[in-house]
């Protein structure tokens, strides 16, 4: 599978996918094709299920639907019963017609700055869309109320959106791009992830029978609070932040240091 | 919750947290309690059911449960009905006494080389132990037969995790270490994780409606063939690869080119 880069002195319509991890009845995924359908030819393929927090799962284990839903504003819409990696993977395999020159993902509903990237299914479905050769950028709103008003984002998403069809990024590298709540940021940064973890609280109940169960709940904790280079920091002063990422975890610079200790002859 | 470093002046015997993804039925999980249980004070928290494929998934919108299980040669076992990240969440905060020192992950049935870190289970684990401060290492046996013999391995493993123990890994740095399944590897690398991606397959059915559905399927397709610094070249080589892995997946180099297109004053 080649890449297909958009050739526009031959006046082919980039083809766009988008998708997400809220799943095809989430109102960000509306908001994301509204930014993006002037760019391109736009298909969606979203999960049928909302599916946050499920990072870069795939269904190994269960077999996947495909099914079509309600055109929305001329673009055809399909869901996938899986995760947003199920969406790209089954939806290049089975859906599109021709590989995707760009895959957006969102726009999500609340951060997925610091570390969250590891467990958003949001770039999940962006960095499988980047190991397949795809331009891929994922876009959240830092909104957690079920009143979100995505189309005041949506502007903001097509500006950027637009740069990123302009400019496509280099093989390899994706984009995480958060943006705040307030209506007008005050501009947008490129920076790096926030080092930090979540607190890992659970509240704890007792079930009828009086056997415990526990459920997630907890909060970001940033480790650089000082730091003025990271997503966090620009966040925090109402700017969009964009973070490159790479899907390659390798640390490179410790290989040097560990071959004198894990090296065996 | 801050790191409690092992200090053997003290004789404190150091927390040795065991996890997988293939379930706490698995018998990779065994054989990775076999190898260790010299090392330290050992306590299994395993999933529930296999998780294979869950990368670093969490449960958002779903209940949990721990479960308590036969001791294992002297060694309590618990499992959680999650995935490997909410074993490792869950675990610390509701079933161990203190911080581990160390997490070890596996033993894997099959690979988790190349790119196989962004969907596995076992390195969803030990991701999420490092970024929550603890020494945190994967082994995976390339070994896909359901006769594979851990046994074989745990000798291996056990020489590498006590390396590990003996020189305990910088914050923010863990390791995906993966053994041939040739009773005798040549040796062991320091390496970086093949680029690649999987040929996305599906077998396609129809259901007795004759509606369609899919099953992935599929292979690791190596981008670099040539490459002689991988995991994949070590692999073939019959040595184990050890491959330095970090959490924060920022793609620094990039930050001042894409400055250029993205900053929004």
């Amino acid at each position: 599978m080649a890449y297909i880069m958009n050739d526009y002195s031959k006046s082919i319509r980039p083809l766009i996918l988008v998708t997400n991890d809220d799943g095809v009845r989430a109102p960000g995924l509306k908001a994301m094709v509204d930014a993006v359908k002037d760019l391109g030819e736009v298909i969606v393929v979203a999960p049928a299920q909302p599916q946050s927090g499920q990072s870069s799962a795939l269904s190994v284990n269960k077999p996947l639907r495909i099914n079509e839903h309600e055109d929305y504003n001329g673009v055809r819409v399909f869901s996938v019963t899986g995760t947003p990696v199920d969406c790209v993977k089954l939806g290049l395999h089975s859906i599109v017609s021709r590989k995707p020159d760009f895959l957006f993902s969102g726009i999500n509903h609340g951060s997925n700055s610091g570390n969250a990237i590891t467990y958003s299914g949001t770039m999940g479905a962006v960095i499988e869309g980047c190991t397949e050769g795809i331009c891929s950028v994922g876009f959240s709103l830092l909104h957690h109320s079920l009143a979100a008003d995505f189309s005041l984002s949506s502007e903001l998403v097509k500006e950027l959106a637009t740069r990123v069809v302009t400019n496509p990024l280099t093989t390899h590298q994706c984009l995480n791009i958060n943006i705040p709540a307030k209506v007008v940021p005050e501009g947008a940064r490129v920076c790096r992830a926030a080092i930090g973890h979540w607190s890992e609280q659970y509240e704890r109940y007792l079930d009828p029978q009086g056997k415990p169960f526990y459920w997630l709940t907890g909060r970001f904790i940033n480790e650089e609070p000082n730091a003025i280079d990271t997503d966090e920091y620009w966040l925090s002063k109402n700017y969009i932040s964009v973070v490159p990422v790479t899907p390659d975890q390798t640390l490179f610079s410790a290989i040097d240091p560990m071959s004198k200790v894990f090296n065996i002859s």
